[in-house]
This record gives structure tokens, sequence and C-alpha cells, in this order.
């Protein structure tokens, strides 16, 4: 591996967030919350540590190869929230640095566990980089899915190769550049049209930009202390839902409707499939929560059908407390978790793709034992699907219960009781917020241990990256030279 | 498929079931329970029911295919448990059917679950019989996984097939009956060998024999309600640890062993692993529980390793209530649970082997990302294990996991707790018994609606015949002639 590489571009990160945080400085001054400060050293800091690696070059162009690939994803992700914790830190918003990070990689992971017990009580400038951080986080993952994952071979995102406007060539190409752009103008696009129908549903310019950030990147940090609920407004509920559909959505299915190929956004096997799961699940949570609960249609379904998407989308904004449903509800919930938004979108979790392929990978199984000298081939959408892909798949869903089993167990270890340990490994892991038990929609991270809040933040990563790419980096065999 | 020749099999195993019925008898005489009338007259019914069947013959030898094989484990398993639930019924020990068939069930699939609340009010016909549905199911499972599994290819059993003196021919041949018979010699042996050491640490020989059936079947049924804590010996405990050990160990590895084969016992990989899971287990259990709990390191350890092996073995016996230790603890046992056995024993769950495959295999993928075009292949004992194999193990894994998700959210529908449902799913899909919450070591299932009790059942059948063996019966592929 060529260090020098991976500092560059590690550099290159660090200057890019420093200077997304001086857009927080506009918010900041408007709203006199003397937060500028803090954001401006903040700033400074991480020009001036970014500012040396800049100067390490070399000759002839440098293409990134595998290797430094995965050393820069992880540890880009590492940069950007140690970089990013520095103003909640220098603000005196978090007591330390462990909850600094944990709200910072949970930011940038567009996962939105918080450990802030007021939300309303932090100035403006600090909730607006908190936001942004979710924002800029959701850039990185799409164009990481679409067009970096799919080249380093990553569990069986390479099916995404061929479909997606991704790089072909061998070595990460200027080709990745090209398609970050078209796919973060869909991105852009959305943000804003979002931004428009919320400040027409009678948000500020600084809420509605918030939570179009929230919902594009799947984030679910509000600017509220009883996030969505607290607009009551069937409005602002309904157009966040279509906008975390949307953003659950593969952002290479977008760009193909904005060319006017709109039969294959139908057509295609991973949108219907995500479509039918949120439709089916919320079904039967409406039916469940109109009889026990709410013995309202209109609001049974507005609120099934907002949580369920929130859910699966990996979002986490809130505007019911679900632990008041039905246990069936929530493990309805639960298991919408892991099995998260679509490939290429910003949601986290397993993915839908992964839950198809596997579904019909052990139906194929079955249909060998009737036929053991057929061969079947596993077909998404027309197109077989190459065994090696089937491979990455099935080793990534191992893999992911395997690391899920575990941390749980971890976590229980800190003293944690069984529902908490459950809720909070599926709700950081697969990028959600909120989780079940004592980290629920009504409750925060604030009161778990410090090293716990390390362990979560590590969990967050790990599934933000595909978990291979994360684990890969603690092989001894990836340091051999 | 050929109907008479299924049906003339379920009928052969009616009346082996109702032959093995009278084997109570002499219990229920000597104890003067009243309780030998619905004996005869169950059997009697088996009789009349089977004898018809057996006059379906035909001209030429008959040998089974795949599908009738199929057809016969599954139904063979229902037709088992529908007529072993007779004395259970007419006894009166049972207050209605589903309560009849699901301790039947559990007995017969080597769970140990139990509907009874006052087990030691049970007639002593009864409480053999009970205990011997347990033994006779461990016979049925040691055959079926060593030698009809592998040939109907289900979950990688397969790759047994080499190791084991299993049959090789194309057709189910008469070469089952003389591995059953090896198989069977070394299970008997092992029984009447814990009977004598158990009635030498001082039981009844009834109670020896009830427990020793419990143990190498791996199941679990006792005839105290305080299970084995009732004996409160450290004598009795090591003595059932060491054949619960016994029972989850491979029964071909079992005959080397009669054979003089002592390396190939401690050379196989999967019951080095499955001791080595034990051993650490203990380990952290023993000190939760000597730093936390008991104070007394015999204690904790005798109980530790106790529980370990019972759970771990899919035994289900009790001699401490684990729910009074940490959740650590219980995540630990709670992970065992699926865990399970070695294949070609007698202990249900996924099974030590498909852990150990599965390891490798997730292992493999992450080294192909550092070395995309290298050929990894894994490698148990030293031998390359056949990439189909791998593919069939994956695939039972997955489906495993989908099935416990999609039967803990059924559960729940009924109005069961979570931590209640994750328990009664894993204790019965796995095969063990006593689970968490309201289906803990110091419950039992008698207080569930009867319609779970049913879907319990079908969750023990589907666990105890490895998944595949039933589903393909609910395939209308299968159905097609």
């Amino acid at each position: 591996m060529r260090y020098r590489v991976v500092i560059k571009v590690l550099s290159l990160i660090i200057i890019f967030t420093s200077l997304a945080m001086l857009l927080a400085l506009p918010f900041s001054y408007y709203y006199g919350d003397n937060d500028s400060a803090a954001i401006l050293i903040s700033a400074g800091i991480g020009f001036a540590i970014s500012l040396p690696g800049l100067f390490l070059t070399s000759r002839k162009r440098e293409d990134i190869r595998a290797k430094e690939g995965f050393a820069i994803v992880s540890l880009g992700w590492v940069s950007f929230a140690l970089i990013g914790a520095l103003p909640f830190m220098l603000s005196g918003t978090t007591a330390g640095f462990a909850d600094a990070f944990f709200e910072t990689m949970s930011g940038f992971t567009t996962t939105g566990a918080t450990i802030l017990t007021d939300i309303e009580a932090v100035p403006h400038g600090i909730l607006f980089w908190r936001s942004l951080t979710h924002w800029l986080g959701g850039m990185g993952i799409i164009v990481l899915t679409i067009a970096i994952l799919p080249f380093l071979g990553v569990g069986g995102m390479q099916m995404f190769k061929a479909e997606s406007p991704g790089p072909t060539v061998d070595k990460l190409s200027p080709r990745i550049a090209s398609t970050a752009k078209i796919l973060w103008g869909v991105y852009v696009f959305f943000t804003l049209f979002e931004t428009g129908l919320l400040m027409l549903a009678g948000m500020s310019l600084f809420d509605a930009l918030c939570h179009s950030f929230g919902t594009l990147a799947t984030g679910g940090f509000s600017t509220k202390n009883a996030s969505v609920a607290a607009y009551s407004s069937a409005t602002v509920d309904y157009i966040i839902i279509i906008f975390m559909i949307i953003a659950g959505t593969n952002f290479s299915l977008h760009y193909k409707l904005f060319t006017g190929k709109f039969s294959d956004f139908f057509k295609n096997s991973e949108f219907r499939f995500f479509i039918s799961l949120i439709a089916f699940s919320t079904l039967i949570i409406f039916f469940e929560v109109l009889i026990f609960h709410y013995h309202d249609a209109g609001k049974s379904f507005q609120d099934s059908l907002f949580q369920v998407s929130s859910i699966m989308t990996t979002t986490g904004f809130g505007t019911a407390d679900y632990e008041q449903w039905s246990i069936t509800a929530q493990i309805i919930l639960f298991m919408l978790m892991f099995i998260g938004g679509s490939a290429g979108s910003t949601g986290g979790g397993i993915k839908v793709i992964r839950l198809l392929l596997l579904l019909k990978f052990a139906y194929n199984e079955l249909i060998r034992l009737l036929h053991p000298n057929a061969i079947v081939a596993v077909k998404v959408g027309g197109q077989v699907i190459d065994r090696k892909v089937l491979i990455n798949v099935a080793g990534f869903f191992i893999i992911y219960v395997m690391i899920t089993a575990v941390s749980v167990l971890i976590v229980s270890a800190f003293g944690i009781d069984f529902t908490t340990s459950m809720g909070a490994v599926a709700a950081t892991m697969n990028n959600i917020g909120p989780g079940l038990g004592q980290v629920g929609p009504t409750d925060n991270y604030a009161h778990l241990p410090a090293a716990l809040k390390w362990f979560l933040s590590f969990l967050m990563m790990l599934g933000r990256l595909e978990v291979y790419t994360v684990i890969i980096l603690l092989s001894p065999t990836f340091w051999k030279r």
C-alpha cells in the first residue's frame, strides 16, 4: 500500500469537511447563538491538520488501487467524524469526546442516533452542522455504493456495476467523478425540492433544510426534541414520507427517471419489492394500530406508513411512539430495520436487493432437492445472476448475522437488558437511530457508558460501509506487503 | 410418487410405535397406577389403523425414491406423534388433543418442552412412554441424519456421506439397515451404561432409564418437576454432563471409537470445535456466576458446565435457573441454542459443522476481496469442501434465519412478549425444551393458547427434520406428477 496516496486523499476529505463546516456560519450569525467561534476554530484545526498532506505529491498521475480504496473509505469516515466532532466539543454542546464522536459518526453514517437530551437548547449553527453531517454522509454513501464498492467487490455490490453508470475499468478512475456529479445533481435537486415543500407547509428555512438533509440522507436528526411529531401536521408527515421513500431508492434509478426512462423505474425488481414490503408492513400495522390503539383510520394510516417508511429506509424520524404498539408491530419494525433500503440509496441495513437474492437463493436450494441434476439459475428482472455474486451476498448475510449476534452479546456485557441490547445493535448497525427499550423512539443514547458509545459508533461505521470494507482492515493479511 | 409405498412404510412406523408402547406396561403394573388400560387401548388403535396398510404389496421389490423419502420422513414423524399422543389422551394426563400432540411431538423430536404442570403426579406407565418417545425419536434422528438426509441432499448433509458408513448407492438401499444396526448398537450401549451409572448414584431403575433416554436422545424430559435439580447430586450432574456431550457428538465418530480409531475422534474438526465452544462458553459463564451469584467455585463450575452442555447439545435438562444469571450469560445460552449439537448426533439446532463451514465461508469471502483472482477453497480437517456443499449449507442458514424471524413474529401475534416469543421459537425449533421468559427453565408451555401449541409442534418438527425435509412437502412442485 502506498501510504502517501492514502494520506493525500484523507487530507482532501478533511479539507472538504472543514470547508463544509463554514456553511453553518450564516445560521450561526442569523440566530446569534455565539457558536460561530467554535465552528471557525474547528474548521481552522481541520485546515491546519490537512495542509501538510496536500503537499504529498508524486510525479505521475496516481491511480488508486483496491487495497488503498479500502483504507481510504474506512479511514475517510473516521477522519470525517474526528474533525466533524470538534464543533460539538468546542461549543460545549457535548460533555465528552465520546459523546461528540458518537453524535458526529451518527451523522456521517446517516444513522441519526443522538446523545443530546435537549436538542432545542443547542445553538443553531451547531444544529445545522449536525444535520449537514447527514447530508454529506449521504453524498458519500451514494458514490461509495454505486461507484466504489462494486469495484472493490464487496458483498455482491458488483451486480450493480453493469446496471449503474459506474466505472467499469480496472482501476478507480476519473469516471467516478462524472458518476458522482450526476448522482449528486439528483440528490441536490430532491433536497431543494423537499426544502421548498416543507417551507410551503409552514417550516422555517432552517428547519426545512435540516429536515430535508435528514430525509434525503435517511439520517433522522431533527431540530426538535419530539422529532417530526413536533409539527403535528399531516402535510409535513406525507411530504417526508414521500422523500424518505425516494431516499431509500437506488439513485441510479432516479437518474434514469430524469432521462425519461420511466418504465425502467417501475420494472425494477428491487424497487417493486421495496414498495411491496412497505405496503405489506404498513397494512398489518395499520390494522393493529386502528383496532387496538387509535380507532381513527386516517391517523392510523398516517402513523403506520410514516413509521414503516422511516424504519425501513433507516431514516429514524418519529411521529409516534411505536413501543406503545403491539409486540408484533414492533417485531415487524425490528425486522424492517435489518432489511433496510435499496442498494445505491442512502439507506442502511442489509438492503432490499440482497434479501431478494437470498430468498431466491434459498428457494433454488429447495428446487435442487427435487431435481438434483437440474441447473437452476437465480434470475432478477429476467437477468441471470452470476453465481459469484450470489456467493458474495450469502457470505455478506452470514457475516452480518454473526456480527449482529456477537454485538448484542457485547452490548449486554455492559449490563444492558436484552431488548435494549437488541435494539441498540439493530439501530446503529443498520443506521436507523432510534431502537427498542431504553434506546427507543422516546429515549436517546446519552445514558450509555462511554465505552459502549465508542462500540456503537464502530457498529454504525461497520454497517454503513457494508461490513467487509471495515473488517478487511482488521485482517493481518491486509497489512502484509 | 407411489402412495402405496409411502402408506406401507407409514403403517410399519405406526405398528412399531404401538409395539414400543407396550414396553411401558411393566412399569405401569409395577407401580399400580391404573394407566395400563390407556396404554393397551392406544396400542390396539395403532394396530387397527396400520394393519390394512401392511397388505399393500406389489410384485417387485420396491426401492424408495427421493420424493417418497421426503414424504415418509415428514409424515412418519407426524404419524409417530399422532399415535403416540393417544396414551396421554386416554389416561387423562393431558386436557386436550393439542396438549397431547405437543407433548408427544416434543418427545419424538427430542425437544423436551412440556405442557405438564405436575410431572410427578403423572402415572408411571405414561411417564415411561413419555421418556421412551425421546429415545425412539433419537434412534430415528441418528439414522435420518447419517443415512437418509445425505442421500436426499438436505442442507449440506451429503458432506457426511463419504465420512460415515452410510449408503452410497443411488437409491435408498438395504445398506441403511446395516448402518442403522451399528449405530443403534452404540446408542443402546451408551443408554445402558448411563442407566447403570445413574443407578449406582442412587436413582431407581425407572428414573435412571427415563433420564438416560432423555440424555442420549438430547431430549430433556425428566420424571421430576425440578428436572435434574431434584437430585441435588454432583455425581448425577457430572454423569449426565458426560452423556449429554456424548449424545451431542456424531454417532459415526463413536462407532469409530469402538473400532479402535481413537485418533480419528480427536482429530475430527467438528468434535474439536464442539468441545471448544462448550469450554469457552462455560468459562465465561463460570466467572460471571462465581463473581455475581454463587461465590462458590465448585458449584459455579458444575452449574455453568451443566447448563452450557444441556443447552448446546439441545437436551434441556435443568439444574439451575439461568434466568437469574446475567443477560450476557443468557444471550450466550441463547446463541448456543441455535448452534446446537454435531451433525449425526441426536442434538438439534443448526449444527456445529455447519457453523464451522459458515465461518470459513465468510472468511473466504474476505480473502477474496484482497485477492480477487485467487482460488481459495474451504477446508475442514485437511479436506477441501465441495462448493456445492458450501452453497447448500449457506442456503440452509439463510432459510433457518428467515424462518426463525417469521416464527418469532407469528408467536408474538398471540400476544406473547418479545423475550418469550424469541425463547419459545429458539427452544422448539432447535429442539431444546426450556426457553426464555414465560417458557423459561422454571416454567412450561401449558399456559399457551392451543393454536400456538400446534404451531410450536410444527416448529419442533421443522427443526428436527432439518427444515428442507418439511418445507419441500409444502411446495406445489413436490406434488406435481
